[in-house]
């Protein structure tokens, strides 16, 4: 199978935030001109459209959107329009469906996208509209939610590493801290350790800054074949690693709750796939929903050993001026988490980065990589992403 | 780009209808394990799966049922699982996942699926959420609902074109009639045409025997590259022509309301990637959610001149021992609608009839179509299938 190169030529994003007034069609219509503007390509150039979306039915009523961003941008008709779920994976997947098809051949140029709007709803509805990746007809029915979810993965974790709450408080820290730099982050404001420890406790050991907040927001991207990229940018960043893997739609059924085997494995085939290894990256962005996933998933994507991601933190090794910086855009847990947009915003802090060109620059960075997981680690997406 | 052929070799379904304490996972599971059997595959050669579902999120509050479907049929997790959504489409954009990803070599052998559990809810619950396909932001804002939407068009089709209403019942009548061969169907008493004429007034000029029910139902195919196809079974199927296009949002926005034209342009790639005219066809499944589709469809999909589909039907083309054949399954009028597995219940039907195994067989048929519509024109899928 021989696959070619594909390449990111183009990228928008709306600030992730409470965006009052702005629909779900209107984000996704700025995060998409806005990539298409900057990729430099026509309108119809573009062959096919994906746009990841997870809640919108649910607590706006409003599905088939892609079409209706096809229409809103004033596309080519003519195209493929489709809307992927997988939770809050569901913007990486629009980027892999589009990947796979440059790859192959079938089309050079691809528009994929993300987008969500949260703030609108009522929190209730929201929370409702969030477990819904969790199996309803036996974990959904117990009431477990995801902040439950986190917080006993997170006990199980001090429980079984000696991992403490200090640690889990300090990502949040970190990501506070980074956000202040980024404009498309909900949350700007400093924090201290102080702040976060002392912040209402959610579900033990989850403080209420242990926790990414709702946004809105939407994020698009323009995929080339990597032949063709210098055509349209100066600046193109090459997809040099791609996975999709299913995981566990259920906590009951894992033999482990230290561990998320949908990042192990997908982690393990992009690495395959872009031939390097965890010490080649230079900055990552990863799914931190809550301060434990962060030091969780950064021991299954490989940057350190199970059970050393919370001292890792505690070391300053992903802060920005660390060997590993995490999450210099804020994360999910400052710059928000709307989440059929996450993975796309994710890949646009990445590209701003390789590019040289992010608010909160790792300087030099070459390679960089993202991790979007869904619901209870039922599907995860790992990219790697590398500047020309 | 060179495209190798995939061949459909393993088909499954539930039945359609009301299938009370059957649940969403459950279903879906149902048919693909019956798909799985079928195609004599092994569960660790499946390398992805695609599941369509429209509005299970809506209806059900669940989503992600791509994972839960990997995780209740015991696939290898390390597979992608994606669900796609385009409304009424859904499920003929999973099957068209899988085709792109087998043509281009991506995968040898795909499992795709769609899935609806509808009868479960209120009425009043299915009908909001089937309404989620339409511009929420413009025409949603109306009340405009399916059956209001095809009337409108039934109303202009009548007065430019004279088709009458005794038409549009002459479709209820065939499709009926077809169903009560077809064990999977919902409604198998045959009708007459004064049943369907004084059957309840819907929204003039449809009456109740005009619409097509809700039903819950799961339909599967395990697709694979042609050139493997007869190591699995002895009667494949060939995708010789498959093409999704995308159509409006909204229906004010259309120049015309008797054409769709993501219909006409789906049809148009199909006949063209299938070298083949409309009238090489032997056998169709079109999407008659309502009698009027039937014949706006059959005529947008090349079959008959714009305008003369009703009298197509009064010329008896359209029955099993016609010219055409359309609908003998007995469409979504008698078979039922669970609108994330409609296209993979067509497509169950049409390798049937291929295979020469239908219920309701047409002699000789050698090459069959499906036409699957999502939303107000919004999505359309056609697909061309031939038997070895």
């Amino acid at each position: 199978m021989g696959l070619r190169g594909v390449s990111i030529i183009g990228i928008g994003s709306t600030p992730f935030g409470i965006l009052e007034g702005r629909t779900l069609k209107e984000m996704a219509t700025v995060a998409c001109n806005e990539a298409i503007k900057d990729a430099g390509v026509e309108r119809s150039q573009i062959q096919a459209f994906y746009i990841g979306n997870y809640i919108a039915g649910m607590i706006l009523g409003q599905e088939t959107i892609a079409a209706l961003v096809v229409n809103s941008l004033g596309l080519n008709r003519e195209i493929p329009s489709t809307k992927v779920e997988g939770a809050c994976s569901s913007a990486s997947i629009a980027l892999r469906q589009g990947h796979l098809l440059v790859a192959t051949g079938v089309y050079d140029i691809v528009l994929v996208a993300g987008v969500e709007k949260m703030t609108s709803a009522s929190t209730e509805k929201v929370t409702q509209a969030l477990a819904s990746s969790i199996d309803m007809e036996t974990e959904g029915l117990t009431g477990l939610t995801f902040p439950g979810y986190w917080a006993l993965i997170a006990q199980r974790h001090m429980y079984e590493f000696g991992t403490t709450i200090e640690q889990l408080g300090m990502v949040s820290v970190k990501n506070h801290n980074n956000a202040v730099f980024n404009p498309r982050a909900r949350f700007r404001d400093p924090t201290t350790l102080d702040e976060v420890m002392s912040s209402r406790l959610i579900t033990d050991p989850l403080k209420l800054f242990d926790c990414c907040p709702v946004a809105d927001g939407a994020a698009a991207a323009v995929l080339c074949a990597a032949e063709m990229a210098e055509d349209f940018t100066k600046k193109p960043v090459d997809i040099i690693g791609i996975a999709q893997t299913t995981g566990y739609s259920s906590l009951y059924e894992q033999a482990q709750l230290v561990t998320l085997p949908a990042t192990v494995s997908a982690a393990k085939k992009a690495f395959e796939m872009a031939k390097l290894k965890p010490e080649d990256i230079d900055v990552v962005e990863l799914h931190d929903c809550f301060t434990p996933a962060e030091i969780v998933d950064a021991e299954d994507l490989g940057f350190f050993e199970k059970g050393k991601g919370g001292w890792a933190v505690e070391e300053g090794i992903t802060q920005v001026d660390g060997r590993l910086p995490i999450n210099a855009s804020g994360g999910l847990i400052s710059k928000g988490h709307p989440v059929g947009a996450t993975g796309l915003g994710q890949a646009y802090e990445i590209v701003k980065q390789l590019r040289g060109e992010h608010e909160n620059q790792i300087k030099g960075a070459e390679i960089g990589l993202t991790h979007n997981a869904g619901g209870t680690g039922a599907v995860c997406c790992v990219n790697i992403l590398k500047r020309r």
